[in-house]
């Protein structure tokens, strides 16, 4: 069995040693420069820009304005395309912008032979702009007289959503208010979530050419055929001309799931002639100009009846969209839908979204993608309404939970398996939850500690919202070792290694003699639309599952035409052998040489699939935290994380260990420090870099514990489901209870920063 | 009809603007530099080698000599590998060479920070041989008591092969000698052929390094698989541990039909880390270090009937294959064969064929591969024959030509089609041939005219003798358009045009809307063995056109999903359209984008076939010179070349005649000016470099004029055959006779320089 084996990941030695090649790393030796000129306005229009003084500095090649660009909006969200106009994504930007959107829009760039030019010039670009007052909470986006950010959406309002559903097997319905329903308790509460950013390692970085008339873009991204596609789109170029590459990436966390300046770049190679133009985002734009976590505030409420079930719920949640659409209302209505699943309400449920233009820097995907941030909501909400109602908040979760075979009223996605009262069990006994909550009740003193947990439920991939399509290639090589090409990427989460796993197992080969492609070129990578909504493993493992089962067969056909008179065979390890007896009939590798150069049939023996993916399952899972409050600094010292997760079965232990460690660290910035602060006149970000962005450092994190509970899914390539965004989600809602427990403070805003917590014991007297 | 269009290169554009990338261009910034270091004897044995002070200078990272290599011999050529191993190649050198065997063996390398101080440890090794005397001849190699340069093969011949054979109609059977037959007069003949090289432009170049485990070396080469395979051997690690990258490259000629550099390339890398490191064969070491022409001798004979049929021919050639075998005997053995052929013996045929080894830098692959030699030979003879025989040249050499429907006894290669008359008719009126032959009879005085011919066949690809085989792949975009990716290579010749051509063709689509893929990755890449033989627009036009009819199929079956009640459907420019009316019912673009993004049914239309070819043909042709010689000087100016050429249908004409340009120009250094030079005592190379060694410049070429007769062979996938080698072959034979006939003047020997010149007609009592 190769699926579940903890090998080493594929690519760790040229990792480590610093081998491995970035896109920075390829970028041609005479390339030029770009860099971009920002707006000092959060909010109006570029009346005039005198850019002769730039031009006319030594060394600089082009200086481009927002008047010259091609008069296209195009849309930037990493999504599949839509044949069908109405359900495509927001265009709501040109490749530089007259009208400012958000403090540091895009409003100019200039190429020069070197980085030093770039910057002098733009230092030397004048504009002259007229101002509006920067509009930054959704609040005041709606209010009544505020001039649209963008004319299309006169309100600032780009959707608003709102899903009332009856649940089975009621045949109650909501006259007016899904709370009108019998119930024994009604809750209702107000939380907030913050804008984070995902703070990877590598900015996003990109170098573009022409080629053959075509124009190629090298690019850190995600999503390199959606990548393609865009850019077409934003220069009004057949699609076909355009071909990205993608190498290694230093991490993307959903932010190279958009479409960033690759389109920006490939125009202004084609502006300087066609020449190498390199665009490297500096970490303050990083911040401010590519994408963010969306704040989101969700009232909501809860009917709950005398034995503890959950008999309606509702919700509300608004999103700052900031000042581009990006992946538009998708999140908001992700984060609804979230907050609907996880438990089986008894018989309603209604849920409102709205998602709202303002001047901050455009939130995008992020991890979970809307998740994080109901999940919040939610297990705030669940402790909140346990402690209410004098219910052990453990067992209250544990009964409302969404049961095997549950299947989404809206969406129709199946509860296909479930380990979510497993995990629960694991994580209850690993850190003697009964004995820590029993024996941190009612402390006094200064520092006090406390046990909080979250659970938490997962979409696998992004059926049936949207199309899930992915390809795989598998090409014998002369050794009898086989290379596997796809269009799904590495991007840091070990994918290339699970992959190469479940095409060793499907063909029935040991790993070691899986090479993957790690690069995906568009012009030659089997299609997928890339790394996003832990879809991976799950559509892009089918692809390979059936690929790989071809492969198979054709080996099995070839190994047939030179041995027509041996029994039933069978692919083992590096050789045919008779399935039957298990023994060695002949050496892939002699297969292989035959295969290639036999004078009586040469065939090159290669398989290629699409596997169009039409399902979707859950993955579960939960948090449990154990932390230290000093309460006159208000400061939260983490004690332990432990996350346990069912995501089915495991394809590599130590890998689905590692990413479940990455995603509570996540967890822990977004629950303690991390957040984008803005100047409050005028828009701009004040800690757009990692010094006043505080993202926790290794010694500010805790023991990390992941555990698992493998449930083998029927659903799944591999009996596995989503796993890469899980981990950050239960961390922060966890923590929070835990806070609560230790204190009996309810926070109700992220991040729980000393100011906070010192602000809020003085509100409930503790101070 | 996309095949026969002058459609202009698809890689003009980046060619002409600098933009198109060579190996060079790619090679990482900080990659380390590799040096070798070449034996100052021609035969011998490295005794020692101190290597201290090169170790000591800063900067060097690696010494590594003839004593550190594996302990593995390997070989060369650009062959498909044999699963028999008496058919695979002569493995008679290792990494680097203890036993020296030309005048620069390879005997010790430098990896150093940068080529400066990779050159100063060069200098700073000192070496201590034991001496023999350098045997620079095959007459001297044979001779009894001669040390043997290989172990292998005491008497210093590589291989000696006899072919005997009566031919139909006759029963004559050769009893002792062929000549033996009945005939009217006998010839015999002795002639012989210079040692030239290939002068591509870019020298060979390289660099290596280690990724995932595997090594990856970026090379310019005709024959991307097969270097993967040899570096494989050499190392001796699995072939599927190698990954080799051909970008664009500067030409070839065949001598990158060879594996050269790359595997100590990919070894260096591996001794010194897995850092990259590169290396660049200077001009000296591609003529001394690389491969050449085979210099070979021919004695000739032959018996005519009283009407001037050829009743017989013999030939022993005697091919000087220098320090290393290289393509082993293939050479002089295809140099019989095309002897052979071309014209009908009515009685038999004889011939004989010796390699011998040598301390000459190593002849290899080039262009023609034995056939300009042999037709130099053949064409002297026919000439001498008929001025012998007072019969007209022309006449006599259309009288023997090969009949169509000629089966080659020995290798069954059939006649399918030839327009080898035709071809000599074209050319005898465009250079009115028999008004010039009149006009320059009896000249006399110091400068005097002629006109010359000779006429040629030429096989495409290499069956029966090797495997032909070869795959192609083409990937559907978006937007409609496609990308053809083969294992085939673009080596200047025009070979991507033309594939795309056939590939535009065998779908249907216009070739704009065909990006071909022109790097080849070993990795991802469809198999083929490479660029050489005139193979690719056979043997890779069949894989192209077999892929594009799939690939054409599946398209109509797509189309057929949406267009259930059509009636038949067909591929037109950028449509599916009505079979019969020819009305557009759908365009390729929304057919793509359907079948991408289908909510129903999503499929990444691609296909991918081998063909492995089992037939063969000739291509014929002939060429014409006109010259004017100076005699007391001694030199040929030469007028007028005009080649005609039957290779079948044309791809792109306007490319073919670039070919042929080429070829003649070729041919022209051939005839005049080309030829290494050893000196006698040492064997050192005296003229390895392009002032001393006489490539023709532009001011040296005449008018070039190509012509072509366009046959439809019947066995070529769009009724061509080969076209690359041919130009080169009978330019210098017909320059040889026109130099007879404007002076009475037979000289044997190429290439026809003025001292040879001026020797002669003293001899002859001119001067």
């Amino acid at each position: 069995m190769e699926v579940g084996r903890s090998i080493q990941r594929v690519d760790a030695v040229d990792k480590v040693t610093g081998r491995a090649q970035y896109t920075d790393d390829l970028c041609p030796r005479n390339a030029l420069v770009a860099k971009v000129l920002h707006s000092t306005i959060a909010n109006g229009w570029v009346k005039s820009m005198d850019t002769a003084a730039a031009e006319a500095l030594p060394g600089v090649v082009k200086v481009l304005t927002c008047f010259d660009v091609p008069e296209i909006q195009y849309p930037t969200p990493g999504h599949p395309w839509s044949v069908e106009p109405a359900h495509q994504d927001v265009a709501d930007r040109k490749l530089l912008n007259r009208r400012v959107r958000i403090y540091g829009d895009d409003i100019a760039a200039v190429v020069a032979v070197d980085e030093i030019t770039a910057r002098r010039a733009l230092e030397r670009i004048r504009v002259e702009y007229e101002e509006y007052p920067p509009v930054l909470t959704p609040q005041a986006a709606m209010a009544p007289g505020v001039p649209p950010i963008h004319e299309e959406h006169p309100d600032n309002i780009l959707k608003h959503t709102v899903s009332e559903i009856p649940l089975p097997p009621s045949d109650f319905r909501c006259a007016g208010d899904v709370l009108d329903c019998p119930a024994y308790h009604r809750f209702s509460g107000h939380y907030e979530t913050q804008q984070v950013q995902h703070c990877h390692i590598e900015n996003p970085t990109s170098y573009a050419y022409r080629e053959g008339g075509r124009i190629v873009v090298v690019t850190s991204t995600q999503i390199p055929h959606i990548v393609r596609r865009v850019v077409g789109q934003a220069l009004g170029i057949p699609w076909g001309r355009v071909r990205v590459v993608k190498p290694y990436i230093g991490g993307g966390f959903g932010n190279k799931q958009e479409v960033l300046y690759e389109p920006l770049n490939a125009w202004l190679c084609v502006e300087a002639g066609g020449r190498c133009v390199k665009l490297e985002a500096s970490r303050e734009e990083t911040f401010r100009n590519t994408r963010s976590r969306h704040p989101i505030s969700f009232d909501v409420r809860a009917a709950v009846d005398g034995d503890g079930y959950l008999m309606a719920r509702s919700c509300v949640a608004v999103s700052d969209q900031g000042g581009y659409a990006s992946h538009g209302h998708a999140i908001a209505a992700n984060a609804v839908t979230g907050f609907r699943q996880t438990y089986l309400d008894q018989l309603a449920h209604r849920s409102e979204a709205y998602t709202v233009y303002t001047n901050r820097p455009a939130p995008g995907a992020m991890r979970g993608y809307g998740i994080p941030q109901c999940n919040f909501a939610l297990e705030c909400m669940m402790e909140d309404i346990a402690r209410e109602m004098g219910l052990d908040p453990y067992e209250f979760r544990y009964q409302n939970l969404m049961p095997p075979g549950y299947v989404d009223p809206l969406n129709g996605i199946t509860c296909h398996s479930t380990g979510a009262r497993e995990c629960m069990e694991k994580g209850r006994r690993f850190l003697d939850w009964d004995g820590l909550r029993a024996r941190y009740q009612n402390q006094t003193g200064p520092v006090r500690r406390g046990v909080g947990m979250a659970v938490f439920s997962y979409k696998t991939g992004v059926h049936p919202i949207s199309l899930e399509t992915s390809s795989a290639r598998i090409v014998l090589n002369q050794d009898g070792t086989v290379q596997l090409q796809l269009g799904a990427t590495e991007i840091g989460q070990g994918g290339d290694t699970v992959f190469s796993q479940m095409c060793a197992q499907a063909i029935g080969i040991p790993t070691e003699d899986v090479h993957i492609v790690s690069t995906q070129d568009t012009d030659i990578a089997p299609f997928d639309t890339g790394a996003y909504a832990s879809r991976q493993t799950y559509v892009t493992g089918h692809a390979i599952r059936r690929t790989g089962e071809r492969f198979r067969e054709k080996l099995l056909r070839y190994a047939r035409e030179l041995l027509p008179e041996a029994g039933e065979l069978d692919v083992r390890g590096r050789d045919i052998v008779d399935a039957r007896s298990g023994e060695s009939l002949l050496s892939l590798a002699d297969l292989a040489l035959e295969a290639f150069y036999s004078l009586e049939h040469s065939v090159h023996i290669t398989a290629e699939c699409t596997s169009h993916v039409k399902d979707n399952t859950f993955s579960f899972g939960c948090c449990f935290a154990e932390i230290e409050v000093d309460i006159p600094v208000g400061k939260i010292r983490v004690l332990r994380i432990v996350n346990v997760h069912d995501s089915g079965t495991l394809i590599n232990p130590k890998l689905a260990e590692a990413q479940v460690h990455g995603g509570m660290s996540m967890g822990l910035g977004y629950a303690l420090s991390e957040e984008m602060k803005l100047d409050e006149k005028t828009g701009r970000l004040l800690n757009g870099n990692l010094l006043d962005y505080k993202l926790p450092t290794a010694l500010d994190h805790p023991e990390l514990h992941a555990l698992f509970v493998e449930t083998e899914d029927p659903s799944g390539p591999f009996g596995n489901k989503s796993l890469g965004e899980p981990p950050a989600i239960p961390v922060a809602p966890a923590i929070r209870n835990a806070l609560l427990h230790a204190t009996g403070v309810a926070v109700n805003t992220l991040p729980l920063t000393p100011q906070r917590l010192v602000d809020a014991f003085r509100k409930e007297g503790l101070l």
